[in-house]
């Protein structure tokens, strides 16, 4: 379907806030198989957003409004929807119920400011069982309009539990049946897994491949739509077979997976513990590991060894080795990535080394080189990667190869 | 003035790419006086593109255009622009000289695909001098259409370097006068700074003073708007300063400094070095530190403690302390923050220690419970956050005071 994504905030198109959410949406919608044809980005005016959802309403099969859903007074979407559509503002007992339930312990100006998220266009309905986000949708010429918070974490949660299903749904009443999967692929590149799956691609028959890099990630999506439940079940399952056979370890998770939420798992299933050792990923590798909620089952910790006398005097890295290969070489790593798992007692230790940039490169070494190793109690790998980018795709990259780094090492060990 | 921004491009809609360049033109536009009311981003569809700008004719003073301006067939925006607004495409012979002058050596099959760019709508002037970058304005309505490149660098440029100046040449040409600034503001709440400074509000003199939470920072702007040149600089000196004496040190920079920067400026200029010992904040301000070039100068190094082992074998918090207290306890952050000073050998330490849950919290330490310690060569100060929100905010705004726990002490010492 072809939807289009408004989103509300002064803090937006001041330009204070990138508004990510829309993208985050964007890429989710079209992953999802739908076309987005115009994302809008509009300050808090009460006419202009109701102006906004008119003109989207005579373009577009669905329309995702976020922001603007508060309890203070410039959140004004539900006014302006109200206005724009002529759905008189309505009382929702169930949800006041809720805001009370939940606000027991709020100060009384708090609480009869909450209480005005109960009152919603008439018509809404409320998207989550819980009223603790705000979030509705309502349908309008036959096209169901999603209001969602503004606040990143509610709104992706509301969007992928419960907006892309009812758009699922959506799709099925007219009798045809979409199934869509994500893969999440990294250490191939993009033209190599557009050959390897070309030949399953048959938009004839509704099969649709789709390829996005997401820097060092390349995303495919596999989209199978058509009539007849059971053909495209069908379809679909053999199609998800050949993928997963022709990628095979490439591909580290599906969906809302990230790298190191599956290196996660991993160690806990196999009851192990993971330190690192961080030169020029600067602490970006052991940032990715802590936000994962739980990581501390199996993270022991680190160092971000940014000196070289770090490097020797915490992670045992031999003088004579920094003085001879230099801190950006194969023998540092090696030995970083042994010092930290015997400083840590870790079952893995994982480091990386190299050039970030803007300066220090050198002809030898230019920036975008970079040194990882991973210890284990039986061996120790070592790797070379010569990444582009400034300093922040560098670090980024450096990370994300680390984890991958960690991932198959565990793979290999199951 | 009102402006609005439109970018054009399916790699936008598709959420492959995101549009940092609108963000961009918002705040650079903010930040000169004006105010944006809307931010559209579109696919490559002549019919969207002609809508989306004669609705913003309709509603704002001025409009910029991105992207869709190149050689190729998916290049849509002039074919757009000549229907919308009837102006048929019109022959450049100076442009088409220039790119015939700086393509000397592009095969013919390149040459020609270039020279669509010498075909403007009627009434279009080139933007740049050069022809190196596609851009030109024209004014419908008696308002300016900027149309730049989706480049990003190219757009930035010819934004900064061109669009801005003729719009302040256009707010002139009314005898108007705008000056602005940004204060980045941390350690005080919205509703304090709004109480510091509401006496200097003066929207009648054109003295308008906005907050903008960027949690656990503030951003406040000032602007001074109105006629004469001479009494508007005067009144945002004034202003200026009285806002800087009223906030004092919580101000910590301006326009585009962030904390990370401010800080490394400091210790440069001190030549002094840091070293972090991180807890709950899990890497993530050694990664902040980290992400500025040039840190290695000033930044050693440091260690995530995760596991209270780790806290006593490195970092040299005694048993005792752990036991007795707790690792999220005053007395833990106190010895980490002193401990990797001792251990790194850096003139300041700071510490982490706290809960960013979901789980892990008590009663009397629920999640979001945050110690926090610095340590110099004359003293050690801690302090107790109690942090509201997800793991992602709690890690997020621990590792922002614990820069400004830094950032103040480097102050108290200059």
């Amino acid at each position: 379907m072809r939807g289009e994504i408004i989103a509300i905030g002064d803090e937006l198109t001041t330009g204070r806030i990138i508004n990510t959410t829309s993208f985050f949406a964007a890429s989710q919608l079209f992953t999802a198989g739908h076309e987005v044809i115009a994302m809008t980005t509009i300050g808090d005016e009460v006419e202009l957003i109701g102006q906004t959802i008119r003109q989207a309403l005579g373009r577009a099969d669905f329309i995702i409004v976020t922001g603007g859903l508060g309890p203070t007074t410039d959140d004004l979407t539900n006014i302006a929807v109200s206005a724009a559509l002529e759905r008189p503002a309505t009382f929702y007992p169930e949800i006041s119920k809720k805001i009370a339930a939940h606000g027991a312990n709020n100060p009384p100006e708090v609480q009869s400011a909450l209480e005005k998220l109960a009152w919603l266009p008439a018509g809404a309905h409320a998207l989550h069982t819980e009223a603790e986000t705000a979030g509705y949708f309502l349908v309008q010429d036959g096209k169901p309009i999603f209001f969602l918070p503004g606040v990143p974490h509610e709104m992706k949660e509301l969007l992928v539990e419960t907006v892309l299903t009812r758009l699922a749904v959506w799709e099925g009443e007219e009798g045809r049946r979409v199934r869509q999967k994500v893969y999440k692929v990294v250490g191939l590149a993009e033209a190599e897994i557009n050959n390897k799956l070309e030949h399953l691609e048959d938009p004839a028959h509704g099969v649709r491949i789709g390829y996005y890099p997401v820097l060092p990630e390349v995303h495919v999506s596999l989209t199978v739509a058509g009539n007849g439940e059971a053909t495209i079940d069908q379809r679909f399952r053999d199609l998800d077979t050949a993928i997963s056979e022709i990628l095979g370890r490439a591909i580290y998770g599906c969906g809302i997976d990230s790298l190191e939420s599956v290196v996660g798992r991993l160690l806990n299933w196999q009851g192990k513990t993971l330190a690192v050792a961080e030169s020029c990923s600067g602490g970006l590798l052991a940032h990715k590991i802590t936000r994962v909620s739980g990581s501390s089952a199996y993270f022991l910790g680190g160092v971000v060894a940014y000196s070289n006398d770090l490097k020797e005097r915490l992670l045992g890295v031999p003088a004579g080795v920094l003085l001879q290969h230099g801190a950006v070489s194969s023998e540092t790593a090696l030995a970083m990535a042994e010092g930290i798992r015997r400083l840590t007692g870790a079952d893995l230790g994982v480091a990386t080394t190299g050039i970030a940039g803007p300066g220090g490169g050198s002809e030898a070494k230019p920036v975008g080189t970079v040194y990882m190793a991973l210890a284990t109690a039986t061996r120790t790998d070592d790797r070379l990667l010569r990444l582009a980018g400034d300093r922040w795709q560098i670090q980024e990259h450096a990370s994300q190869f680390a984890l991958d780094m960690v991932r198959r090492s565990l793979l290999d060990s199951q």
